[in-house]
C-alpha cells in the first residue's frame, strides 16, 4: 500500500504509494493558464526591459536591439538589490542583513511561444550556455555565496509571463536545500571517499527501475524517495561539481538531455506546468570540513537539475512539516516517462 | 527594499520585503472553493465512515450514532497502514520501511458549515481536547515516533471535503521540520540553558512589533523571518514542550487563542484557505544529546501551532531550494491582524 523511503541526499523521509494503479491522466492541472498577449521579452521590445547584461546575438546586431538569440537582463521587479552593503547585524536571537544580491532574467528565445522542449537543439544549447556564462560572471562577485538558476513554467508554477524565460538569483547565503546536499555529500565522502551522488547514480543505473533516460553522458531518474509525482533528477554520469566549468561538449550533451526530459514530461503529462532548479556547488571554492581542515568542494557536490511538474495540489501540511506523501510510485512514473512517444 | 532574515528555529534565510505598500486585499485567493453538497461527516451519516475510535458525545447516545459533538474516525483513504511490521531495510545507499502508521480524521462538529473561528468557545475546547486525547493515546503506541496534528481548510489548502475536520498522522519517523526545531532548541539549551522558543517569545513581547495577540497564557506572533504573508505562530507563554500534558485550564486558554487567531485571519483576509500544524515534542521521551549523555526532552521543545494562509501561489523555486521570498513585511501583517475588527 505504501512505503516510507529515505532520501540519502536530502535526509528526508517520504511516504510513497506503492499501489500500481495511477496513470498520468489521473493528475490534473489545477489552474488555467493566464495568457497575457503582450510580451515585454519579444524581439522589438528591447526597450521594455532594463539594458541587457549579456546576449547571444548575430554579429551585425547591436546591444538592446533586435537580432538576438538569447538575452539576459536584470529583473525589473528584482527581489534583491545589486548595490549597497550587506550590513550583517544581530537583533537579539535573530540575524539579518540587507537584501543584497542579483536577480536576472534569461530570455530563452525571441519567440513568445517556443518552449524548451520544442526548440531546435542549437537554441537549447545557447540557453544553457547563457546559464554557464552568467554563473561564471556572478561567481566572481565576492558578495555572492550561491547562484540559483531556476525556471517557473506555466501559471500554476508561478510564471508571471508565458514568454520562455529562466531566472537567476545570486544570494549572499547558501539556500537550505543545497546546504543539506552539501552536508550529506561531505559526510559520505568523509566515510567512503566517494561522491554520494555518484553512488546514487551508479546504484540506479544498476537497478534500472527508475531510469528515464540514459546516454553516454547524462542520466535522468525519478528519485527513489520522490516528493512529487513524475519528479526528475538529471545529472552528468561523470563526476563534476561545478556547472560553471562544464566543457562545451558536455554543455551540448546537457542541452540534449534537458530537451529530452522536458519533452517526455510534455508528452506524458499533456504539457504540465513545472519548475526546475539547477543545483551547482557554491561560489566559494573552499569550505571548512572540520575545524582547521579545509579542502576544495570537488567531492562535496555533483551538479544536477531537479524538475518538478506541478500536478498535485501542494496539500497543506507539507509546508509545516517538511514531510511529503507521494501518491505515484516512482517506478511507475519512470516507466511512463521512459516509454513516452517522442 | 528587502532584507534577508534568518529564522533561529528553522535555521533558514528568507528574503522579506520591507516595502510598506501591500494591503491584505493585494493577496488573492487563487482557486475557487469546490463545494460537495453531501457530507459523509454529517450527523446521521456515521455509517459512511469507519467506526469511531473516540468521540465526545451526549451520555444517552451510542457509538457510531447521532448525538456527538466531536468524532474521531480512521481515515478511509489512509496514507499509512495501522497493521504490520516496520520491516526496516537498507537497499544500497537507500533506507526504507513499510508504510506503518496511523491516519485519523477528527470531525470537529456535526454541522457541515460551522468552522472553528465561528464555533462557540466550548465547542472549540472540545476539538482541542480531542487533539490532546488522541495524542495521549497514540503516544502509547511504541511504533510511532511522532504524531502530527494538522488541518487543511479550503480547496486551495488541500481540503477534499469542506466539512470541518482536522487530520492526525502518526509516523514511525520524526518529520524533518520538527527535527530541525529540536536540533536548534537543543543547541541553544546546551549553550544557554534556556529554551530557544522562550527566548524568541520574550524578545517579541519586548519588541511588540510582530505581536498579533497576547493574553495571560498565550501569544500569537507573525514570525520575524516568515516565509509566507500573514503566517502566524501561536504558543503558550509559559514553557511547555508536550501538548499531550496540557492542563484543562491551558486547553481552554488555547481554544480561546486559536479561535481568536483564526477569526483575525478570516476578517483580515476575507476567509482565506489555510493550513495549520501543531508542533509538539516527539513521542519518545529521551533523546541522545551527545554520545552517552541522555536527557529528557523538556527544554528541547516548546509546543506551538503554525498557521499558514494560502494566499500566494507557492512560486516554484521554493520547492527546489528551501529558500523563500515573502512579499509582505511581517510587521505590517502583524499590524493588520492586530487591528482586525472581531
Amino acid at each position: 500500500m505504501s512505503e516510507l523511503r529515505h532520501d540519502p541526499i536530502q535526509k528526508r523521509w517520504v511516504i510513497v504509494s506503492t499501489e500500481r494503479a495511477r496513470r498520468p491522466s489521473d493528475f490534473h492541472i489545477l489552474e488555467p493558464e493566464v495568457h497575457i498577449p503582450f510580451s515585454p521579452f519579444a524581439e522589438g521590445n528591447e526597450d521594455k526591459t532594463p539594458p541587457e547584461v549579456f546576449a547571444i546575438r548575430s554579429p551585425e546586431s547591436s546591444p538592446n536591439a533586435p537580432g538576438w538569440f538569447v538575452r539576459v537582463v536584470p529583473n525589473k521587479f528584482a527581489a534583491l538589490n545589486a548595490e549597497g552593503d550587506l550590513g550583517r547585524t544581530g537583533v537579539g536571537v535573530y540575524d539579518q542583513m540587507n537584501g543584497i544580491g542579483v536577480h536576472e532574467v534569461i530570455i530563452e528565445t525571441p519567440q513568445a511561444d517556443l518552449h524548451l522542449p520544442d526548440m531546435p537543439q542549437d537554441q537549447v544549447e545557447r540557453v544553457v550556455s547563457a546559464y554557464r556564462r552568467r554563473l561564471q560572471d556572478l561567481m566572481q562577485n565576492g558578495r555572492l555565496r550561491y547562484i540559483l538558476i531556476f525556471k517557473n513554467q506555466g501559471t500554476a508554477a508561478g510564471a508571471a509571463l508565458s514568454h520562455p524565460h529562466t531566472q537567476i538569483i545570486g544570494l549572499p547565503v547558501t539556500p537550505k536545500t543545497v546546504r543539506q546536499e552539501l552536508i550529506s555529500a561531505q559526510e559520505h565522502y568523509l566515510r567512503k571517499e566517494r561522491c554520494l551522488f555518484c553512488d546514487v547514480i551508479q546504484q540506479e543505473l544498476a537497478a534500472q527501475q527508475r531510469v528515464v533516460m540514459e546516454d553516454e553522458d547524462f542520466v535522468a531518474l525519478v528519485p527513489f524517495a520522490s516528493r512529487f509525482p513524475f519528479e526528475i533528477f538529471l545529472a552528468p554520469k561523470r563526476h563534476a561539481h561545478d556547472f560553471s566549468r562544464v566543457s562545451d561538449a558536455d554543455l551540448g550533451a546537457f542541452a540534449r538531455a534537458l530537451k529530452d526530459a522536458l519533452l517526455r514530461l510534455k508528452h506524458t503529462l499533456d504539457d504540465p506546468p513545472y519548475n526546475f532548479v539547477l543545483h551547482t556547488s557554491p561560489a566559494t571554492e573552499t569550505v571548512p570540513r572540520r575545524p582547521g581542515y579545509w579542502q576544495t568542494l570537488e567531492f562535496d557536490f555533483h551538479w544536477h537539475l531537479e524538475i518538478i511538474p506541478r500536478l498535485t495540489r501542494m496539500a497543506g501540511f507539507e509546508w509545516g512539516t517538511g514531510f511529503y506523501i507521494n501518491p505515484m510510485p516512482p517506478e511507475d512514473a519512470a516507466r511512463y516517462l521512459r516509454e513516452a512517444c517522442l
